[in-house]
């Protein structure tokens, strides 16, 4: 593009430049004008990056010229020159996009360095060894990120090189035997290259930038992306700055601290370094590092400097920050800054303490929580009674608890987990090429790296527990088994991590609901004064309509009453209705269900005394409670082909088999369910209808106060609504008049068909309410069976990009969004105080509620454990 | 209501209030006004019926005082009283709705005859056998209608006392038998309602009016309804008027005729009449009447005078009128008047004669022309070389041949019927009760009744082939058996029928296609003149397309591809590319299959040169083509259980079931298919294109003008058709450039689920046109798998009134054409000169055609037996 300009010199940028720098450019870009200390250089803006995978790669015009000019503006600023003999300037090359996505894309260090300026980098540090190291350090990275060589074939010479020494530490080899290795480093490139590296380093610089630029696509970026919901085309910076050591000896480190602890929100230090040794050592756990407070002894004045940096970062970000730090030669230099990732209980924590301590507004501090990572405090914790001792500890890097089965490797966790096995990931350390295990599995545990290691910062992002660093495990991937001390256990044995302490149980300890705390308490009372939708939840009995009301629903949303026609004790009786040959047989299983249904009901109406009570009539299909089809086909089949030996069985079964394919429907979810089938089966609505009032007026009468509310599912056509609500009125009236008691009973319909939408104004006419069904409204909507689809093309178009999002996790915003605006319009043209709801999983989700919001809506409705969530996720809506 | 106004005397009347006094009423008043003679008497509106069924059947307040006042009125006005045992008044009471259902709704005759009447009534004709004669009538008609007694029950009495005096007509019984049969008759009345029938002659005037108000409801008065599309909430109007008699001698007579002949149109005499008879003997087929021209010879006064109120009739309503009339004592009475039903090939007749005769003008010609009922020109008729002497023959009753099964009674005719067996249903006379069995027979056949016998009106008026009075026909519904001569016929064998000759033979005929005559294609160009919308068929081989282009298709709006892959030497290669363990296996398969596709374009592209061709690609899921998944578990199991005879049939059972599981899908309806399948195999559509483009090439190549374009199905994300237009894009180029020819081919897509209609704008900018695919609209819309719903709840809902139309058969105006409304807005939203068709069956439906034409679509596409009935619709659509 004419005129772009694709790089800015840091102390051009600033943190509002973010979408343009990325978060590490625009963060040291900023610090730099707060007079932090950080390494001077320029950024390769997103824009680049966006322009050169749009046109295949290739780099847009003027870049590289304008990457030349700020390259020697900067060799002008530092008095070095990129491959200067005499004062050679390195550089780092390093991704940064917009938003974090730690340890996903690439970089290279120690760029500049070569056969013409190694000796004067040993001789300014004073140590050639140490410049050897680097070298040899470069060649390795630079070969493996740009050139794409395997990493075990230099770690195959390194190794090779120090059995010929016989030292086991790389710190065993000499300055004389690093000078070899590079030399063994530049043979191993070239064979898998086919072609020397690059001896003029601006040409290797323009290669390692193409090569950040590339991993923007790599294939776990992809899966993190779509794992946390950003967006493909956004595209990476590239940060150039000048090489700062942390490994030029023993007055020099490099680490990593918050300015409070992530894992509880405490304002206490919280960080780890490592003396003489690179940035890349700390965070991929590769050494575990010392706790930060010791480095008061060893560095005191970079200590010093540091917290005093740290108060101005955090005051200036008004937030809490995750800080990457080198010092070479006792001065400090920051490399990043960015706010720091949390656990949910943390950003509870911060969220409190800062608007206690006037920093934020408590909009502000609502706003800054990612309400989907509140999930984690909702999740069960170890039973604190268990009695068990732990079979080992490790770092507590991410709390919850988890109970699964061992698995060793990634690839065997994401196909075991997928399909739905609680499996704990066991990895010596994990690698970004873990995100896809660490996603699907209970939990992690890890053997080594520290708090801040790869692992444990992933899986905090996610709200998955993790033990990092267990040190006395030793797990053996090909043998597949796990050794702490003398236990052994191999892989499918069961395990039990509690990532809040550390713990690591052999076996599956028993767990126990999540505890609320006063945190949570206070901060999710600010979100209820700022919301204006209302939260319910979707309950089917007593103890999950209890647990609902606790985590503050107020009231249900959605009885389903089909779970209870399910339960083992039920279905004969069920099947008896469905077979019946007559009206009096149906109407006899009926009169047994009746007093199980009322009995449901009531423990519901006991537990939500005072609050609505959404109440939907039968849903599925009859076939739904009759064995398959092929199932019944092949029993015929194996009795016929059995001779004549039981007669009745065969009969039976053949019977049998004749229902199910009367009511064996082609496209089930089209078929004849919801309003459809209670208007040719009257007497099943009838019966439950009878239970509902039955049940309301028991609880009323020993004192409660129930507020029910009758749903009738599917309908596409005002007279279906209408016929309905003449039937239940009519049947409440006569069991109210039979009671000598009324009660008020709101009776109202799901919209969950896309005709019910276009024709809301006439179904509003016969409503008092509706609730959007938006997993049915998705399935007709957008025409895709769930059960079919996320097996089959849904996960295709979800790994090809052609939808962004799964649409029954996130409301489908333009098709399904738009249906249920349309229905939203029309139902209030004719009745402009209708009451609006929603009860799909949709409403659970914070994406899905800012759009309900928009939209208008009363209330969601959700299941029990997210009601917090979506009780944040409303007032976040209201305050965008 | 309060001031309503529930009855009209007939002079008050006239054609315009037709909405409130029925056809009937209005029409008589007309008459009354145009001098035209008519029987005196007055009409009880539709309103007060309408008010009378919604109150339960209670007489809204007023009715009945008014009914008192008309009667006076009347009783004034003919110098006689109703139960005046000196001049005695007897009335008619006759139902009459605004659409005419002729036969289906109930009528009293002869109401004021009693015991104090009969005398005098027998006095004044100065003939007291014919009073008698008519009070038993009365009787009968009474007790069976108003009161619900059995017809056999007069009937038995009848009998008997005919046996009893040893006669077999009715007229061998003498005037003092007829006496002694009313006294049989008032006791069988007795024993059957346990009351005396009311002596109060308006007490039974009041119940008379009161039956046919409820006779609006019964079950026949509502299949016809559905049948014709009319609606339940009209009601009926009850006309009360003087009774005249055309059974006071031989000077007396009653008949029917049509101012046109209503099977060809010719302007020629048509009708019928008895002599001594009433009018329904006429109508209920009982007696075999003689043609009207007879008329002249034994009533010529009478007869010269109803030639002229013919005239006045017709020119007076620019129409081909339908006259009931009966002559007493030599005086002419019209009893009705109306539009005369009549056959597709009279209705152009009569269309375009009336306008060559300066009547009507084309448009108010095409305007009265039912476009639906084309349809009976466009089906077969006898090979006129048939060479076969018929078996018998009767009256050329309804036009049109018809070949099926015998059936004798219609509850079989209609459970064959609407299992999808052809069959011919044969009556010694029909009843209106017969009428759900005609509506699924091919024809029908009666051995007695005349060419306006209530069989004959029938047939006419669904356009279904009908022998009456066939009298050599001998059928025994009891022995299952039909003879005619020497020939017998069981239920099931075959019987061909000509309507248009009134010839029956034995066994199955051959079936000629319909030729069209000159009236059509002289009415069907004023339609092409009128009309908007341009009309395509839907056609997938070469044949149909040469079929539809003969009636009159402008192009080919929908050629589906997966009947070329279901023919039975494809299926083996088409299951090879499913089977295909790889991508080199599959490219192989459609390799075979790519030729094969090309023939069937070109023979297309070929028979359309110069007109488009839209191509559909694959749409169905593949498990399709496979073997069901229960055929195949069952097949599994028997092999397994047969033992290891053949264990290489068990691995290739048990890998084709494997294989069928992983594609059997819950909702196929919804599940991978379309586009869906196309993009996870792009080889499929590439191949596809690859054989449009060649077809399309060598069609050019030979000197034709292909003019195709592609069509893409069940998008429902903007981003599916912007893919697939790539790849499409990029096979047709390569395919152009290795032949060095280029054509232009427009790239489509389907609109047939309801988020694709919602962001109808996003999609339109990778379209040239949309296709409206109305029935998967209907699916997922309305949320009905097609597969299923008709046999279940969907013919529930029809039967009981919760949906006025099958949403499959004629659009769902609010819900599916509201879809469709917002697709076209928001679609031309983007792209104003964009392409929208119809592809659905309701492409080819009237009433849908008129909201197609509302929403302004460029075309419809229908079969191409429908073409030249959607060219009169999309006439008609733009005039009304």
């Amino acid at each position: 593009m004419a005129g772009q300009r694709y790089l800015y010199d840091l102390a051009d940028g600033d943190a509002s430049m973010k979408p343009l720098l990325g978060g590490k450019g625009a963060g040291v870009a900023q610090m730099m004008k707060l007079g932090v200390p950080v390494p001077d250089g320029f950024t390769v803006t997103t824009a680049a990056c966006v322009d050169a995978m749009s046109d295949g790669g290739a780099w847009p015009d003027g870049l590289w010229e304008e990457t030349l000019a700020a390259l020697s503006r900067l060799e002008e600023r530092t008095g070095r020159g990129l491959g200067d003999p005499e004062r050679p300037l390195l550089v780092s090359v390093r991704s940064g996009a917009v938003v974090s996505m730690p340890g996903m894309m690439d970089t290279i260090l120690n760029l500049g360095i070569g056969d013409a300026t190694v000796e004067a980098l040993g001789r300014e540090a004073g140590d050639p060894r140490f410049a050897w190291d680097s070298y040899r350090r470069f060649l390795q990275m630079y070969g493996e990120v740009v050139e794409g060589v395997p990493a075990h074939a230099y770690e195959d010479a390194l190794t090779a090189m120090k059995r010929g020494r016989g030292v086991t530490e790389d710190t065993g080899l000499s300055t004389d035997d690093l000078r070899e290795l590079v030399e063994v480093f530049k043979i191993v490139s070239r064979t898998h290259i086919g072609a020397d590296l690059p001896e003029d380093p601006k040409e290797a610089l323009r290669r390692a930038i193409d090569a950040v630029f590339r991993s923007w696509l790599n294939p776990r970026a992809g899966v993190y992306r779509r794992a946390n919901g950003i967006a493909d085309d956004l595209g990476t910076a590239v940060n150039v700055m000048q090489m700062v050591f942390g490994n030029r000896g023993d007055t020099s480190a490099t680490g990593v601290c918050f300015t409070r602890n992530p894992a509880t929100g405490a304002r206490e230090l919280y960080g780890e370094f490592l003396l003489n040794a690179q940035g890349e050592d700390v965070v991929a756990g590769i050494r575990t590092p010392r706790p930060l407070a010791e480095m008061e002894v060893v560095l005191p004045e970079a200590y010093g400097q540091l917290l005093e940096v740290m108060g101005t970062l955090e005051a200036h970000y008004r937030d809490m920050q995750d800080i990457e730090f080198t010092v070479e030669d006792e001065k400090l230099y920051l490399l990043q800054t960015r706010d720091g990732k949390r656990t949910a209980a943390a950003a509870l924590k911060v969220a409190r303490d800062l608007v206690e301590e006037g920093v934020l507004s408590r909009e502000e501090a609502l706003a800054r929580i990612e309400p989907g990572q509140l999930d984690q405090l909702l999740h069960p914790a170890l039973d604190p009674a268990h009695g068990q001792q732990p079979a080992t500890r490790g770092l507590a890097a991410s709390p919850g608890a988890a109970v699964g089965e061992v698995v060793f490797d990634s690839d065997t966790a994401e196909r075991r987990g997928k399909a739905g096995d609680a499996v704990v990931l066991v990895r010596w350390e994990t690698t970004p090429d873990d995100i896809a295990g660490t996603l699907v599995a209970q939990g992690v545990l890890t053997a080594h790296g520290g708090m801040t290691s790869h692992a444990a910062v992933v899986a905090r992002g996610m709200g998955k527990p993790c033990v990092a660093g267990a040190s006395d495990i030793a797990s053996d991937a090909e043998a597949s088994t796990l050794t702490i001390g003398d236990l052994t256990l191999t892989e499918g044995d069961a395990i039990t991590l509690d990532g809040s302490t550390g713990e690591v149980f052999a076996g599956a300890l028993a767990l126990v609901p999540p505890q609320i705390n006063e945190d949570f308490a206070v901060v999710v009372g600010w979100a209820d004064d700022v919301r204006r939708l209302g939260v319910r939840a979707n309950a089917d009995n007593g103890p999950d309509a209890a647990k609902a009301r606790e985590f503050g629903a107020e009231g249900i949303g959605l009885c389903r009453t089909e779970h209870m026609f399910m339960e083992q004790d039920r279905l004969p009786a069920v099947r008896r209705m469905i077979l019946a040959s007559d009206d009096a047989e149906r109407a006899n299983a009926l009169e047994e269900i009746l007093p199980m249904q009322q009995a449901d009901f009531e423990a519901i109406l006991e537990a939500m005394s005072g609050l609505p009570v959404t109440i939907r009539l039968l849903d599925p299909p009859l076939h739904e409670f009759l064995p398959s089809l092929v199932d019944q086909a092949l029993e015929v089949q194996r009795l016929e082909l059995a001779g004549d030996t039981h007669p009745t069985d065969l009969r039976h079964a053949r019977a049998l088999l004749a229902q199910i394919k009367k009511l064996t429907e082609q496209n089930p979810m089209l078929g004849t369910r919801g309003v459809r089938l209670a208007l040719l089966y009257p007497e099943i609505p009838q019966m439950q209808v009878r239970a509902i009032a039955r049940a309301a007026l028991a609880v009323a009468d020993r004192g409660g106060d129930p507020q029910v509310e009758i749903m009738v599912p599917l309908v596409a056509y005002a007279e279906e609504l209408r016929r309905m609500r003449t039937l239940i009125a009519q049947t409440l009236e006569a069991e109210f008049a039979a009671a000598g008691r009324r009660l008020e009973v709101p009776i109202g319909t799901m919209i969950e068909l896309p005709r019910a939408a276009v024709v809301a104004d006439q179904i509003a006419e016969h409503a008092d309410f509706f609730s959007f069904g938006t997993n049915d409204l998705t399935q007709t909507g957008v025409g895709i069976s769930r059960d079919d689809a996320e097996g089959a093309f849904l996960s295709a178009y979800l790994d090809e990009g052609v939808v962004p999002d799964n649409p029954f996790v996130s409301i489908d915003v333009d098709g399904v969004g738009g249906l249920v605006e349309i229905g939203v319009q029309r139902g209030r043209s004719s009745k402009p105080d209708l009451k609006l709801g929603v009860c799909g999983e949709h409403g659970g989700d914070p994406a899905s509620i800012a759009v309900f919001e928009r939209l208008g809506l009363d209330y969601v409705s959700c299941s029990p454990f997210r009601v917090p969530i979506a009780r944040f996720a409303a007032a976040q809506a209201v305050l965008v």
